[in-house]
């Protein structure tokens, strides 16, 4: 059984190659008579935009969704909702000297192993290209967390050691690396040049807030919350660790130090992250995932080929120097559908 | 859709509650033909049984399995295994006065939000009592693994910040707390007992390292190995973090130190944990899961009633001092179930 | 991929075999605070049960449910509840001589070709025993219909060709065989005694309604409320046809024929037995059910044993003459389980 | 939770409406390295293509699929394959008229109820045309049939009360109603001749044949392969009943007359339609679909509108006489969907 569709009430099932023609999602169970438009979706696909700064130098795709179902006179329907979005910009011929080679950090190696067959034309289904379709998803979550008034916002908290000491959250967006610390940005600027220069990438943390979520989303044992919003988390290519409030700060601490005191107005602390034996406690829900360092890097790496022949590789081309930038809205978006989801659930029930 | 079932071709589905006639399993999926007895289960409960060394004071339970289905002359036969563990030490009076008090740091008020009824009898389904039906089920996700010779080791590596420096597997059952470093097992019994002499708790990290795990199984997108890894070991109560290889470390690595180069022999280092864009590539999975301290403590902590009345709580009792001698097998089981489910999926499409 | 799961929102896994200790059932997904009791389910159990009349001479249960988890003084909470029945007279033994023989019409061949292993002993996990864990998950499912007034009656509406032509609903409990009929009960009585007497058995048809069903009930496409019920029905064993208002008539009606006109006070007929597109129209839902004779009988004969040889079989032993008693109740819980089911399912996006 | 996607191991989910831009399948779960073209596809789509003969007048649709993913270099890779089937000849505004009446036997006013809105343009996902997603995935699936040699045919066998009397497999194809008896074909079309100038409509019934299919194919208890077939066929939008082998006249046989004999050389009658306690017992598979008569007449018909006013309505425009042609090829579509999942739900656990 594959692994291509996310969530049980909301359930997102998405599609495409890095170089096929397009790529997409299917979006089943999303409530009737929520507002819908392209328009709304494309807003979001903006914020993951490859090629849109200096930072991400590479491919330029325009990225705009056409809804092909689902929605009727600007409303969704209640039937399944399908998005697609062509790929453009695509030059498969720069891929063709990999097609022979596993490249270190990537998933060539393993989808050979798992398939005995596999598009190595930018990665195929491996390609980061592939959350154009879960930022897409999430854009329509949105929609239903609007109807309770739930908040996600996502960030860069550290990026090439640089980590953010100030939350201006005005000024999130006016950086590229989605930090709302202007200073840190600055300075994470500055380290992605300077390891560019070296031909080689940097990793980071972002982090996840939500604000809004109603005490009692959740469920108990095995989709605890805080379990699938890992998984969500997770799932995001890059993506090497995640934690919840305090996380693995709490390894170190006693009792005393990480409990909670509970008062007549609310918590009055946060280091639960919002969440208590799986279950949304009322307060803010705090989430953050380690990201890795982009694998594709011009400095000269040891590998093997698929005659498992050694050998070495130096990848140029139209390489991002850190996930970041891209992973923040993809993040936002993976909470999103997994909070969506939920809260579908809980009215089954409730 | 609540969440008392993991896995998609072996399905787990888990019931029962703290002071509860029983807790148990049903397994669904498990091929036939495979040896399976009551002592194979039992074994592995006895390693997370309650009250086994006197940093785990408390509830003194023989839990013992009955296999009551699934099974015919000592072989699955392919049809659902159910297990059952009877409840024999409960003392429910114990918690009478907690009836109307939300405990700091546990699920009392988020079920109470959630169904607005809630067994409050030790916790009820929220309590660490549910466990045992993982430990059991893992038992025999083991028999599953067991085909392809996957082995699953889990141990402490950190507790109330006493960190392993050596790894001497052979030493690993000679200590509570499952730590293959003797001397900094004798250090974690130390710390443990002059916390609990502060009537304070403390966490600690957990390690679950699988050998033989066959390249190729995982599956893309949303089902990543690392992300279901992510979620099976983030839904035990108390984890608070999950990361995978270098998992956080990644976050301040470039591309040139993370990327583990390929040679003829294999990987020659092992920074991914195991894993390469959510498929196992082969060599060791290596996670690691920060667990917070027990949340019920003696010292007094600051809280409020079902009526929204402040109260001070001290909670004396059957209590752990540390999760961790617990969590141990717990994770390890949940690794089991996610491989053995993992493993079947691969074989539906190989 | 194991099919002993039933529904989507509401779960319902049951588990054992004719021989084993006993037979249960795990329900996630009920609803927090319906009233719930052990005699609630009893009264259902009773009838099903086996030996209460004439016509099924056999096995004497008592059939005595016990509710291990999920309900807190007398309200379930949320969690899963956990059946158990416990097996007290079984004669195994008797089973012995069809331990290498595959008996005409039973699973025997089948499930020795699915798993090249099988519990022989009364037909295992294939027995009609099986259903006594559908009709006490079904108990289940009512309580959550009770909450918006929809019911359910099944009923005999055929038995070895003698067909109901009054419907006496207050004298449907007067007869074994759940006939609305008087008559044709005593008809369907007289001819089961003269089948009973040549060694052999007999069919019918099972006619299920259900009132108070509101409309919009119902998921389109795969999932239409007539192709849920169609599954659940078939999935009795012994039932070889399903239809649903018309049926199998509509295949030589006209249009004009068939249709149901609409009128402000609702349907002028209900050709389509209460079901449009999928979804419920707010009339009487109509199910009916073929059942085939039960394959046990005294009459001799042809088979082959597990080593391919031909053989010849007569089997005696404690059987029913006909299914239909008590598959009228396992039909009743089946359509219950799926109404509970999209119950649930529609409130998650209303 | 919605319900369109179908399968547990192999699941396809459809989306798109009869008049939005677009409709499409996803197929998840399908084995790498089988071969597949567009033209595999297109063959299939030419068989349900409206238009194609006197009997279908209406909409002329080019009917060519688009593979937009999980194909490279002409074999599947183990990742979604994404369908797509653009509308073309799309009259939206011959539905103005019936924006706000509820059209008798159609999902107008149940769609309605669920959803609080409808796409009214030729019954949006309600549509018949929902069923070339449905064709378009059968086609993958007989590829994975294709590996083991499964081999499905549907065919009508009735038709307006005409019902087939000769089997000449050869001819099927030669007339428009996948006939198999050529005189029959014949009394069929003079049939709906005359029907048609009555602006009524007919019903009929379809069968479907699978060969090839290993004992051992399906799921114990609620999955059963006889029940998920129901399922499959019975969510065909003009299907009221379904019956396997010996169907409804299993209710009126005696156990002597129903049970197939076992013989070393395989069974003596087919009675049973290749099914045995839900699981495929290797002889060929017998099922039967009652179609009712097209809802759409231009014969007069009594109805409300939206406001629950009383309507005479006449339905013109490009409507089927009959569904029969059209269903052939789709219910094979779904037998074939039902049999693939099988096959790799086995292959899981063999």
């Amino acid at each position: 059984m594959s692994g291509n569709t996310f969530g049980k009430v909301l359930r997102v099932t998405t599609w495409g190659e890095s170089h096929g023609p397009a790529l997409g999602a299917v979006i089943d169970g999303c409530p009737p008579r929520l507002p819908l438009s392209a328009a709304d979706i494309d807003a979001e696909l903006a914020r993951r935009r490859p090629g849109t700064s200096i930072h991400t130098t590479a491919r330029r795709e325009p990225d705009r969704v056409e809804i092909l179902s689902g929605v009727f006179e600007g409303l969704t329907t209640g039937t399944p909702i399908s998005l697609i979005i062509y790929n453009r910009d695509v030059k498969s011929e720069a891929y063709e000297p990999l097609k022979e080679i596993f490249r270190p950090g990537h998933g060539d190696l393993t989808y050979q192993a798992k398939y005995g067959i596999r598009d190595y034309r930018g990665g195929g289904r491996a390609s980061a290209r592939e959350t154009v379709a879960r930022v897409a998803a999430g854009a329509v979550a949105q929609k239903i967390l609007d109807t309770v008034n739930i908040r996600v916002v996502a960030f860069t908290l550290e990026l090439g050691g640089v980590r953010a000491q100030n939350f201006l959250w005005e000024q999130l967006t006016d950086n590229p690396f989605f930090c709302p610390d202007p200073e840190a940005a600055a300075a994470m600027a500055a380290r992605v040049q300077a390891v560019k220069q070296q031909g080689d990438s940097v990793g980071g943390i972002v982090e996840i807030r939500v604000q809004g979520c109603p005490a009692g989303l959740g469920e108990p044992v095995f989709d605890k919350l805080d379990a699938v919003l890992a998984q969500a988390v997770m799932s995001i290519g890059a993506v090497k660790g995640v934690e919840i409030g305090a996380g693995f700060a709490a390894a170190t601490m006693t009792g005393s130090q990480h409990n909670d005191p509970l008062t007549p107005g609310g918590f009055a602390s946060n280091r639960a992250g919002g969440i208590l034996a799986g279950i949304a406690n009322g307060d803010e829900i705090v989430i953050r995932a380690a990201v890795k360092p982009i694998p594709s890097i011009a400095l000269p790496q040891q590998t093997i080929d698929v005659h498992g022949q050694p050998q070495t590789i130096s990848i140029g081309g139209r390489h991002d120097i850190s996930a970041i930038p891209r992973i923040v809205p993809v993040a936002a978006a993976m909470v999103k559908l997994t909070l969506a989801d939920f809260l579908l659930r809980q009215k089954a029930v409730a």
